[in-house]
């Protein structure tokens, strides 16, 4: 039995790939006013902007917004008006103004593995102030006992917390929806990880093919309290 | 004796609020080209700007770059040509990538604290990314216990941070130049604080004449040594 269970939150609790790839579209169809080039290619650019600026900004919905006005200054060669560029920024307020929806079953899942009495704890990376008031708006809150935002999740950053919380790695177990962050890291310092695919990953997350060793993957998080009382008790 | 001494990061360890200032100059000089109006107020309108964006954007470089962008925007009636608005992204990057400048007497005497045997700890707030930067470059990482990068610095962080570390507030020191963010939560809690003020504060850690009510202040972190020798020993 695992002493401490941690979830990511992003397309593991409630979505939020989703609301990326739907801002890109309002983003496309803005700067392809402005410019002669290809729009299939604006998502592309917008993605490398992001990978380039990943050292200043890090994650999450600031980051991506300076990107957008970035990407759109170059793509038109300077030609979009400044009042568009106010569109932009207006996009990523109403992004950190959505309110969390939740994916399905996860309420109904937190909930049994809480009066399982599992230590249950949310690590997510991105932008602290909006990954905590997502966590505040989820009415989840009562279920956690730590909330961790997090700038890499990486080997060094699971360490890290595992040292913080005295949690030997062996009891612990993350679930979340990226290979690259939430199982690849957990599963080479000796924890356990399940995976849970949504729907869609960005592009930054995916790995090349990776045969599954050391972790398990779930198609639902509503499968995950069976799943735990058939591999772990 | 204090079990945990902690210290604010921007203004207590480094310099910031003086880099922020010179780059409000360069933001006033850039935007006056496009706009009728009075350069003195620039700044105010900036400031106002980041306030009502506080809610969405929380503190730091980030959220002040959005800021810039937006007021600039305001301000010239969108007139402002796109590659301008490119150039205060580049403002913003360059204050991410500006070195750590510790201030005078801070490398000695975290040094000293610690090998008196405090625990120390970092407790700032702004942009997680950034702020972990900082002090991974500041040289003085080995020093402190814990890093807590907080998206605000009232009681319930303070509430939070003591809970989580099994810190009694009767035995928790907390070192800044902000009165409003690390001094009066502080002592509201029944913990103890020493204010020394950076030479210039920002206008949104200023709070009216507070008497020094159970609280010290010194000139200069280099006198925290002996204050603590002289008081709590």
């Amino acid at each position: 039995m695992f002493d401490v269970i941690a979830f990511d939150a992003d397309d593991t609790l409630w979505h939020n790939e989703s609301l990326f790839q739907e801002t890109e579209t309002k983003f496309e169809e803005l700067v392809s006013k402005y410019s002669a080039g290809e729009a299939g290619n604006f998502r592309q650019r917008l993605f490398e902007t992001e990978m380039r600026n990943i050292r200043y900004f890090g994650y999450g919905v600031k980051s991506f917004t300076l990107s957008m006005v970035e990407t759109a200054i170059e793509i038109t060669d300077g030609q979009i008006p400044a009042a568009e560029i106010g569109q932009l920024i207006a996009l990523g307020k109403a992004m950190l103004d959505q309110p969390v929806q939740l994916l399905d079953q996860v309420e109904a899942t937190v909930a049994e593995l809480a009066a399982d009495s599992y230590r249950l704890m949310v690590i997510t990376k991105g932008d602290l102030l909006h990954q905590q008031n997502k966590v505040n708006q989820s009415g989840l809150t009562d279920y956690f006992s730590h909330i961790e935002v997090v700038s890499e999740k990486d080997e060094p950053t699971y360490q890290t917390i595992l040292r913080k919380y005295n949690i030997s790695p062996r009891q612990f177990l993350m679930i979340g929806n990226s290979v690259k962050s939430d199982v690849l890291p957990v599963v080479a310092l000796g924890g356990r990880a399940v995976h849970i695919p949504y729907h869609t990953t960005w592009q930054h997350e995916l790995v090349a093919d990776h045969h599954s060793n050391g972790f398990d993957r779930l198609e639902h998080i509503g499968q995950l309290p069976q799943y735990l009382r058939s591999h772990y008790i």
